[in-house]
Order: structure tokens, then sequence, then C-alpha cells
């Protein structure tokens, strides 16, 4: 039976350094960070945020218009955008963890869809919420080491230090092997940050590469499953997490359990429910390691609740984020 | 013996449609774009931009600080960044055919980096260069489109059309398969844009998953090649050469035969040369299908070459380029 849940949102004051303003606030592991406001707000869902500008709901364009006249359209809709991400976060955070920003959805308004971005992630940390950046970036070492300053470091220059977006973890691409890791790790680990690896993505495509047999006779993902957990069992916190996680798709609960096996400390960030067909229930495997071991993603499923149910866009996300928080606990009850 | 070459630089309105503004202006596919350019430029030699704030010319830090009196540090640190850009491309546009900016660069000072890589796209474009946005990104579909309208296309939004960053070609990640690159393949087709898939990059960690073994005896990046061929056909230009092209890292010559084979139609874009080891010398089965199949990719090669060799950054990057530009179009004579 699911607990009644304190009347207040847990803010971030009130667990130490649950989320990341820059560096020097935050403490412990991202494992045990996470682990502990997994706990306290009794949450393991994460908010999806991908905003199409043709798509937002109703209340953003009119707070948009309203404040921007003369603007061109790029810092319109950037407005926009921002105001939409504000009324879905405000709606949704009771019953979430973290929120995981799409880069790509911000990235196509330019530097105002940056700053949009920027906005996003500070409403989430004064909501509570962990902000997970979905970046899927991976890149030669030099490289990595600045996607790393980009999205949970800074970058050092003669004017003074540059703060990156402040992402409390990000999700990183390894096709470029474990040296274009490494750098990601660094910076992760030196401000209780983490990662999630991709390891097993939620679309159809995921069967070209990443399930191709290998002549050993495992699988692709199961590689980058070892690679995962080779790199992130020294960045183990006292709950067992370690601060690089996984993408596994919910899409494919059938290579759960295998996948578990190769990561016994490695969160999961599992994508795909809803829109694309994944299943809370489906996912027991996941928790393995506890209740943190597994947060359970939706974007279009929880923001776009009302096209199918009807009625105000905020009841419906509220409704549908809350119906998935109570699967997940009592599944890992 | 190299041709002299005309005095002028060779610039966009002087080719039809060699360098992209939004979409209307272009005509051709990207490969025939390409084929015309090397031709007229009588160069193959990309020039990488990945500007590290703490490295940048002098005269660039000179130039921001003149003009930035009470900036905030990323603001002062991206226009110090679109100077170094501007001086760098200023002093070697004339040995080059397009330029590579490294979007994470750019990116870790937020907004204000965004502006300046926005900045340094238009420069190029007015210095006749094509424009590859080495992004390396990859997706599930709806958010692959998101990253081709932010990079190749434009995005539709109640305030209006908002321009992408108008970029010619871009580097996307496969990891996730055929249908995460569709999106980035209809986008840059409809515009006359190209697309580099990483197949076999040029770091050490490449061995990790990309030359793994498969089952069937070839290895991942084998399986990579053939992707990349199968989504490339249908976009060939008259040139002979695909819409869809392929990253092959210099410091690997020994697989680029086997490569070539299985990506008869796809520009090579071979990063690695010069500080990463690869050597120009190496290369020439690149370049079978004429002299616009592979691009000749130095960034710190270039830019650093001062600071190996002495003197002038400028006079020292035109010279390095210059001599990469001789050398491999004495190759493929």
């Amino acid at each position: 039976m699911l607990r009644s849940r304190a009347g207040c949102p847990v803010t971030v004051a009130s667990i130490a350094g649950a989320a990341g303003s820059h560096g020097a606030t935050d403490t412990g592991s991202f494992g045990d960070r996470l682990a502990k406001l997994v706990a306290s707000r009794e949450s393991q869902v994460v908010l999806g945020l991908d905003p199409d500008p043709a798509r937002l709901w109703p209340g953003a364009i009119d707070l948009a218009q309203a404040a921007a006249g003369d603007l061109a359209p790029a810092a319109r809709a950037a407005r926009a955008v921002a105001a939409h991400c504000a009324l879905v976060i405000d709606a949704t955070a009771e019953q979430c963890v973290a929120v995981k920003p799409q880069v790509a959805s911000f990235e196509r308004l330019g530097a105002p869809g940056w700053s949009a971005l920027a906005d996003t992630v500070a409403l989430a940390h004064e909501r509570g919420l962990l902000v997970i950046a979905d970046a899927k970036r991976g890149d030669v070492d030099v490289t990595a080491a600045s996607y790393a300053q980009a999205f949970l470091g800074e970058t050092p220059t003669p004017f003074g230090t540059v703060p990156g977006l402040g992402a409390d973890a990000m999700t990183v691409n390894p096709l470029l092997g474990r040296d274009s890791l490494e750098p990601f790790v660094r910076t992760a680990r030196e401000h209780g940050r983490g990662l999630f690896v991709l390891v097993r993505t939620s679309n159809p495509g995921a069967a070209d590469i990443q399930e191709r047999q290998l002549a050993g006779g495992e699988a692709v993902s199961d590689q980058l499953a070892d690679l995962v957990d080779e790199i992130g069992t020294s960045g183990t916190g006292r709950s067992g997490l370690s601060d690089v996680g996984a993408v596994v798709g919910a899409t494919a609960p059938g290579r759960l359990s295998a996948l578990r096996e190769r990561m016994p400390r490695a969160v999961f960030l599992l994508p795909g429910i809803g829109a694309q067909g994944g299943r809370v229930e489906e996912l027991a495997a996941a928790f393995a390691p506890g209740r943190a071991g597994g947060l359970v993603s939706a974007s279009r499923g929880i923001v776009g609740a009302h096209e199918r149910a009807g009625g105000d866009p905020a009841v419906a996300a509220a409704r549908e984020a809350s119906r998935l928080r109570e699967l997940a606990w009592r599944l890992t009850a």
C-alpha cells in the first residue's frame, strides 16, 4: 500500500546537496544523492521535456504573446517554450524526482533556446527536482571534456570562470569507446554529478547496431553494459549505486534482466514509457539494486495526457504522472 | 605540378548554391555542390575550429577586451572565441574548402557561445567556405528531426519560422540505428545539405566498439559503412558523390581501402591529421571517387602551428594549411 506523502514538496534546501547549483554546494556521490531524493519524494518518475513549439500548452502561448511584442520569432518561441516547461513542471513536480530536458528541442531555437533551457534547469532545481540533460553527447577526449564542461562543470577563461548548464546528470553516447567517456566521468565525479550511458535505446533501430551479435556470442549492448560497469564501479556510493548509469529502453523489457546482471550498480534510466509503448509493470528487473535503481521516464505520455483523456492539460499531466509514480512505487515495495 | 591559383578567393556568389543561407538559394545535391567547390578552390582542406578560451590567438583576446567592458564572463569569452575564429578563417580561408566548427567548444559558453557559433558560420559563408557542424548528434526519430532542424533546416513555430544554424553539413552518430538517421537524411536532402556519419573515428577508443568483430566476421564499423551506403545511394549526384558521407579517422589508414569498398559514393571526412598523428600521404584510398571524395580535416595542426614553428599565428596557420592543401591536391592529381 502506498503511504500518503507529506503535504509540501521536498525542496533542494531540505536535502543536502540534492540538486546542484554549481559544484561547491553539492555533497555526496550522484548515486547517493539520487537514492536520498527518491526516498524522500517517494518517486522514481522522470518528467521528459521535449517541447515542440507547434504543440505547446495553450497557456504558454498566451503568456509568451503577452510578454514579447516585437521580438524575433526565435526569441518569442523560446519564451513560449520556457513558459510551457514551467507550466508542466509546476503541474507535475510533486509526482517526480527529476526532469529530463531534451536538449535538441531547445537547441533548434538557437541562443534564445539555450537561455530557455537554462531557465528550465533553474526552475526544476527550485522545485527540488534533479535535472538530467538528455544530450546524448559523445566525442574524442578533448571534445568530450568540453561537453562535460558545458553540461556538468564549468569552463575557465581569461575573463573568469563560465558556469555550465548545471545539470545533475547527462546522457552520453559510448560509440567512440572508453577514452571518450573518461572526461565525462572525471567531470561528473568532481562535481557530484552523474552520467547515463546509452546501452539499449527505446527505438526500433536499436536492433541495427546495439543488438548485433558479436563474435563472442554477446550483443553489442552487452559490451556497452560491461563498459558502463567498468567505468562506474569506482564511483559507487554508500547506497550501492554508481554515478555511471545506463539508458535502457522500457520498450525492451526482455533485455532488462541480462543487462542488470552485467551492471549491478548502475541506475537504469528507462525511457519509452507511454507514447513509445513501454509499460512500468514490466520493469521490475531494473529495480534490483533498490528503489532508485530505476528511473521511469515519460515525456509525451505525461505532457500530452490531455490529448487522450481530454480536460485541462495540467490536471491530465498531474494525473498521469501520479499514476506512473504509484505504479512504480508499488512495483518496488 | 600544382597549378597556381586565381588571385581572388572564390566567393559564395560565384558558385551557384555553394554555401547555404537558408534552403531556397541552394541548388544541387550536397555531393555536387562540394565537388564543384573543391574543383574551383583547388582544396580538400577542412579547417577544424575547436576554440579553447584559454588558448586563443593573442589578437582575439585584445579585440574582446577592447569591445566588452562590463559583460559577464560568458559573453566576453564568447566574443573572444568569435574573434579568434574570425582571425583563423581570415588567415586560412584561401587554402580551405570548408570549416568544421566543433559545437562543444561554443556550447560550453551557453547562449553567448551559440551566438558566437552563428557568427562563425556566417563569416565562413561570406568567405565562400562550406560549414560542417561537428555535432555528432544522434537520437530517436522525433529528436533527430529536432537536431536536423537545429543545424540544417528550420523550425516552424506559432511566431514564424525559426532558421537553424545554416550549416551545409553536420556529423551524426549512428549508434541508434537506421531510423535515427532517417530524419537527418530527409532534412539534409530537402535543403541540399549533407551528413557525415561516424564510421571509424580517429581516437584510440574507436577499437572498443567500432572495431569489435561481429558474429558474421566483419567489424561493427563495416556494418556502419553498409548503413551509410544504403541510406546514401539515393542521394547521389551527377558528381557520383552522395549527400551521406562518413567520418573515417586519418589515424587508421589501414582501414581506408576496406571502408571505401563498402561506401563507394560517400565523401570521407578524415579527421586526425597533425596533432592526432594522421598523415595525408597515407590517405590515397579515400579519394577513389575523385578529388572531392576525401576531405582532409585539421584543427590544432593548423590553428596551433605557431606553437611548434614559432612566429605569427596567422602566418604559421596559413603556411600549414597551404602545406596540407598541396599535399592532398598532389596526392589526387
